[in-house]
């Protein structure tokens, strides 16, 4: 194989996984939705994940490529949660740039600036203030002159409990010691600096794992260890909701909940490079912003 | 008098003005919330400002300015309402000089990056979907080598009524008449331009005047233009408030209402100038953000 035909099976084969991910996610998601017989929300059908087709919108190409999000809204678990996967392409504004990477400069792209992305990103938000909100992303990112792997997980109860941090990092950590012993403190530390609300000063979440950039030259290795992210995802994620959806809450707790939730808005609005990467590229703004969340104060 | 004495001389005024229109705003709006003896919320004592002072923080900078901001919530008429004054001063971060101005130089602040900013700025989310949110900022700049003003209104009724929309802008263009009639068709287009939420490609509001960088060289002419504008808010505000204060109101408008209110946060944590200028110049982030609606809904 030729190398363009060489990435052309990796893009196919990238874009796979992020749609089976998709799919392993929203199932269990809705397996969930089925088993919930407790609390004020039981009553209500159990929510399920309806699907639109995004496309990305880019002045002078015809076609820019595009996406699915899955949403599911007014659940009894879930209030709102979006799965979005995408396979976007053209060439890459200047902005657009700025946005999309931690490295400065992408070798190559002045000479030729076309860029293939594709990715999973999930954001949940829950009924219950008592079990935490949670978002995962993973991509793959190609240009002419270089590819690499991004990706990330982490954790934002309203109220830290530790046993739960304590479960989603230490699935996060498995996933990655398969791969490099060195992967899990470098990630995480980069995740804690990443997932800051500079502006407070105060972290939006108990963290987990960031990474970008990722790029050892072998991509079988770096594909595989994507794919293991993802899939630690509902390991890491599943038991730390599952062990609160009987737990009762106040008025109070819910005020709380939707004040941690305009601090995620800010955060996303005005920190997150994900969404400020789909701002710039003319990507759907109802799949972009699918992060935010249902309903939130600013008292 | 030396020019250091002369424009001690212009930032006490101005400070003071933007002091003097705080005071005239927050009576009005109290008295607003007076009168009101009607709907869902007369029952509710009449609102009133709180006052709370607010400081900036700069490194190695043991004074850096601060402000006063004053919140009235939970009213009969305003939701949230903030009027936030302020000065600040010290010296000028990279970010932070990207996100303050329009222009792209400010001249000499390389050799002296020295700034002292005042101004007055104003967000009132309203109780009724019948009548529209508000916002109003005037400020005066300086640097070692250079000082302007700018500022701006703007309407944002949850559904356009015409009539308001007319009233509005008349009364801006009075304010704006009395000293350039280039003023008015000038702000107003830069209005229309800046508040756009560009990824949505819709408009926030109905626009009114924005301007930045307003110096013609001759400080009174613009000080006097600057206080007409302040002046003129609540002339084009209060009458389109209190034509529809006895307007009822359906469960549909308040959900759209809270839809809208969305967009303004987008807006605002993802464009607005001030907003960065605040957030980067490590100003108290609670006044930053008093902009920010109480409740908002992304469903």
């Amino acid at each position: 194989m030729t190398g363009t035909e060489i990435f052309d099976d990796r893009k196919t084969r990238a874009s796979a996984w992020f749609t089976e991910l998709r799919d392993r996610i929203c199932t269990a998601f809705e397996a969930l939705e089925d088993a919930q017989d407790w609390g004020p929300h039981k009553h209500l059908p159990p929510g399920s994940f309806t699907r639109k087709e995004t496309r990305r919108a880019s002045a002078g190409e015809a076609d820019a490529g595009g996406g699915v999000m899955s949403v599911l809204r007014d659940g009894r678990v879930f209030e709102k949660v979006g799965v979005n996967i995408s396979t976007v392409y053209g060439n890459l504004g200047e902005q657009a740039q700025r946005s999309l990477t931690a490295r400065k400069e992408i070798p190559g792209l002045e000479a030729d600036p076309r860029f293939w992305a594709s990715g999973i990103s999930l954001v949940a938000h829950m009924r219950s203030p008592k079990t935490p909100a949670v978002h995962m992303n993973t991509r793959m990112f190609w240009t002419p002159g270089a590819w690499w792997f991004g990706g990330g997980a982490d954790l934002n109860p309203m109220v830290e409990d530790a046993d739960d941090t304590a479960h989603f990092h230490a699935a996060l950590k498995a996933a990655c010691d398969r791969h490099d012993p060195g992967y899990y403190p470098r990630y995480k530390a980069w995740a804690d600096e990443y997932f800051m609300i500079r502006h407070w000063n105060e972290p939006r979440g108990v963290g987990g794992i960031f990474y970008d950039d990722h790029c050892t030259g072998d991509w079988e290795a770096d594909f595989a260890f994507t794919r293991d992210v993802g899939a630690a995802f509902l390991k890491a994620f599943l038991p730390v909701t599952e062990r609160h959806l009987k737990e009762p809450w106040t008025e109070a707790d819910r005020e709380w909940q939707l004040v941690k939730r305009g601090r995620y808005a800010e955060f996303n609005l005005v920190y997150d490079r994900g969404t400020q990467f789909g701002l710039h590229t003319g990507h759907n703004p109802e799949a972009v912003l699918m992060s935010l969340p249902p309903v939130a104060k600013w008292p």
